[in-house]
């Protein structure tokens, strides 16, 4: 399959993973048109496209004609979402209302107006909640933890639905904590790893809730391939799969190899895991995506090493843009 | 547990289900409040409620501040729902907005008004898809065949979450097909046997689409009893349970049994399954209900055939009310 001059829609084209995509897509030669809500909390930024010919179209899903971005497409990368797990636990609502409701608009929208599309859609490792056993295949029950699984996985099987009953190619991506340039690092709306990236580079302590807890770490280069793959590969179409990415490290782990890149006056304090978040906590985590790796021959080429140094290096000189 | 003076609120109250446990309640002197919104196309008919002290609140769950209705309840049936598969094919963003979205609401509501209340939530074997072995247990894989099928999962998780993360006493009852009196008969939407039950009291022949496949059917006193057990009994709080019926038949048995309970002219014609609808069709189900009835004492008392002979009796001289 080749990108060149081929249309292809990013929802949430401007946030962390929508925008790699994107920069990804051009380098290849595809007219990218990204849309975006810029939601309040979310993982989008304006800078996250910058000096490359991408058509941001701001719209919010939930209430926009969505016809005319779909118009033309001959691939949807679908990461539009509320992806905040307490965010989902505090306004359910607007929860529900980005990730399975405006997901149905979405639906409709394409069989109008592209109804040969490929989709792929990002879905998460969320809604497994806490593994029955490591590694976690697809086939481990649904669990949702809190709120924000509970619309994912709506959202994800709609689209899964479409492809049974209408037969549109669909691939979901599970993925589990992603991180690298253009992560929201504000705070923790994306992953523990933005925060703690950001008190890094602004020379404070970071904290690290438990730390025991195993979490498998997908650098943004090996999902935007995981993205291009699962497209241009038909037999991935119609099938559900987990990525992941190199061997799982634990929280103290990650956050020691964080503190021994970064150098003084990097640092952390642990701290029990808070009441409101232990609720919905998931404790240990690792994929299993060999059938992602089979399917496609995929597999993960930046080390947890590799991707915090050159996430570091990336952030340093914007930092100011992503505060 | 006394149901004595209890304040009970039932949702879909004025539907077959929902009208039947209000009908049940009274008898048991609770103070009965049925809610109901009279959604075109579902199960509530005025009809249902007749000739009993139930306070009926004409109310859409998606709209109304539900304040009101949940304010000093001890407990909540919750069975309002768009039921229909073809309904939710046809309409996913109704589907979803009743069964997903108005849930949320209801929960909130519940939090501020009846924070203490027992919940006992109608759920549906639908989201397990095709059966992957018989009899189907609660740890069955969940794969939605229909968007119902979604936005049901959805709606249910969104209840065990309230349990979950803010301990509110929930049971989820995953029903199988009901039938009995108050059952809508006017036409497919609510079960098969329906608008099986219409056409041999109107002396027409009806469709038997398919044949082979097995059911199981729960005469809907047996359902009643499930769902007062479920909230009288402690033990269940937090629980999912599959609940089936009498020993399963295909639908030619079933159609058979009906068509000699009947007496002529009673007859049925058998047709392919349509393709608008096979597309959603679940093959072969009937539940493993065994959690349920070691967790309660709970078993079917009404046969198939005592069943469908009580629900021709009872509908023969009301038919008009139901057409």
């Amino acid at each position: 399959m080749t990108w060149q001059g081929r249309r292809v829609l990013v929802t949430g084209g401007a946030g962390f993973l929508g925008s790699n995509l994107c920069h990804a897509l051009v380098q290849r030669g595809a007219r990218v048109v990204a849309l975006d809500g810029f939601l309040f909390g979310g993982g989008a930024n304006p800078a996250n496209l910058a000096d490359a010919p991408i058509e941001l179209v701001r719209g919010d899903i939930r209430e926009m004609d969505l016809r005319n971005v779909c118009e033309g497409t001959s691939v949807i990368f679908n990461l539009a979402a509320q992806t905040s797990h307490m965010g989902g636990q505090n306004d359910p609502l607007a929860d529900i209302a980005v990730n399975a409701v405006a997901q149905v608009r979405l639906i409709q929208a394409a069989r109008e107006a592209a109804p040969d599309a490929v989709v792929v859609h990002a879905s998460t490792r969320q809604f497994y909640g806490r593994a029955q056993k490591l590694p976690v295949d697809e086939n481990q029950p649904v669990a949702p933890p809190d709120a924000n699984g509970v619309s994912k996985f709506a959202g994800e099987q709609y689209w899964m639905l479409e492809h049974r009953v209408r037969g549109r190619p669909v691939v979901s991506l599970r993925l589990t904590n992603c991180y690298g340039p253009r992560l929201r690092i504000r705070d923790a709306r994306q992953t523990f790893l933005g925060i703690w990236l950001r008190c890094v580079l602004e020379g404070r302590a970071f904290e690290v809730w438990g730390g025991p807890q195993l979490r498998d770490l997908t650098y943004v280069d090996d999902v935007t391939e995981a993205f291009l793959l699962a497209a241009a590969t038909p037999g991935c179409h119609g099938q559900i799969f987990n990525i992941g990415g190199p061997p799982p490290a634990s929280l103290h782990d990650i956050a020691d190899l964080l503190v021994s890149i970064a150098g003084p006056p990097a640092r952390y304090v642990t701290r029990e895991f808070p009441a409101d978040r232990a609720t919905i906590d998931i404790g240990s985590y690792h994929a299993d995506d060999r059938a992602f790796r089979t399917a496609t021959g995929w597999e993960p080429k930046v080390s947890l090493e590799q991707g915090i140094r050159r996430s570091l290096e990336w952030f340093r000189p914007r930092l100011a843009e992503y505060l």
